[in-house]
């Protein structure tokens, strides 16, 4: 079930929320207020009350939101509530940082397997992961994995993706430092951390 | 100088016009269209117009921008027409990902310390720079350094940053899973890798 009225940007807050209510949850604490929450995440009370109201979600005026089931609401919203595989492509040190990322276990996403184009690295171990040939991605197809993680070089990355969306990914998390061309159906979310670093100097 | 009435989502997408630029440079691309750099970088042209009209950077009909001036003019308003020292603060995989990644040069950015606190790394080289131990984090204040990247556990982070803004650091790249509590005149910028991936299972 897709809620098509959620705009992007309320989307892109929803993991911040769910991992807050997450660390709430693990503290034992069975409510907290908006203004609380803008407090935790730097955000205004008003744009948290609209933001989890799209997903059905009302606090309760003087206790707040009650934090166990609120999480619950948003994993399953954003579809966090089943565990989701992903596959890594480039074991390159971007690459073997990002699969030990410990992060990424709070969501339920799990590295299920791991392509590189290095010889000296296919067949090595990382994590429980075995390296595989860039080549065997078509291999996905059967392995009904949907989601991938790019940190290849910019010149192997469009073609690695070609390849990826051949094999059937539908999403893919970009860390290579370039655009990708991609099919509408396909999402892509690039992660460019030289350019995040670019704007700093401007405000300093 | 500082363009105030620049608004922030219009510097966020410099950096990728500076790349852009950058490259048509290095291809001996002499002007290129707003419409031309709106395919390149999946944005419309308007908007490529207007964020390029803030910086005094206006094309010519049918011609378009001339790329080597407007490539410098985007890296001096960004201040990147100079040499960034920015130092690391955790050699950990993701820290030491990021200190060789290749993305960093285009801007003039260099790694000029790097910090951990285990001793296992502390007098290890990375790159051209030797880990430090992070009680010498107070030293930054002399070497004149305003950047840092953080890539440290979350519960080390607001240690880290706190240290980091006594020695004069004013603008942090925060990789590490959490928020950062700063006075308002340093500049935070956060990237959550699980987040962004946190977002894709929604729309795929």
């Amino acid at each position: 079930m897709k809620y098509h009225k959620i705009p992007d940007e309320t989307i892109k807050r929803m993991p911040m929320y769910l991992r807050a209510f997450s660390i709430l949850k693990t503290q034992n604490q069975e409510t907290i207020s908006s203004q609380q929450l803008a407090e935790r995440l730097h955000l205004n009370p008003p744009q948290i009350r609209k933001d989890l109201s799209y997903f059905g979600a009302f606090g309760t005026r003087g206790i707040g939101y009650p934090v166990s089931s609120t999480a619950e609401q948003i994993r399953s919203i954003l579809k966090l509530d089943v565990s989701q595989q992903a596959v890594l492509v480039g074991a390159g040190r971007l690459g073997t940082a990002i699969a030990s990322y410990p992060g990424f276990s709070m969501f339920g996403f799990d590295i299920a397997a791991i392509f590189d184009n290095d010889n000296n690295k296919i067949g090595k171990t990382i994590g429980k992961n075995l390296v595989e040939n860039v080549a065997e991605i078509v291999t996905l197809k059967a392995r009904n994995i949907r989601l991938a993680i790019l940190a290849v070089p910019a010149n192997a990355a469009q073609g690695c993706a070609d390849a990826l969306i051949d094999a059937g990914i539908k999403g893919i998390l970009n860390l290579s430092p370039c655009y990708l061309n991609v099919p509408k159906r396909v999402k892509v979310i690039t992660i460019d951390i030289a350019m995040e670093l670019g704007i700093l100097p401007y405000y300093i």
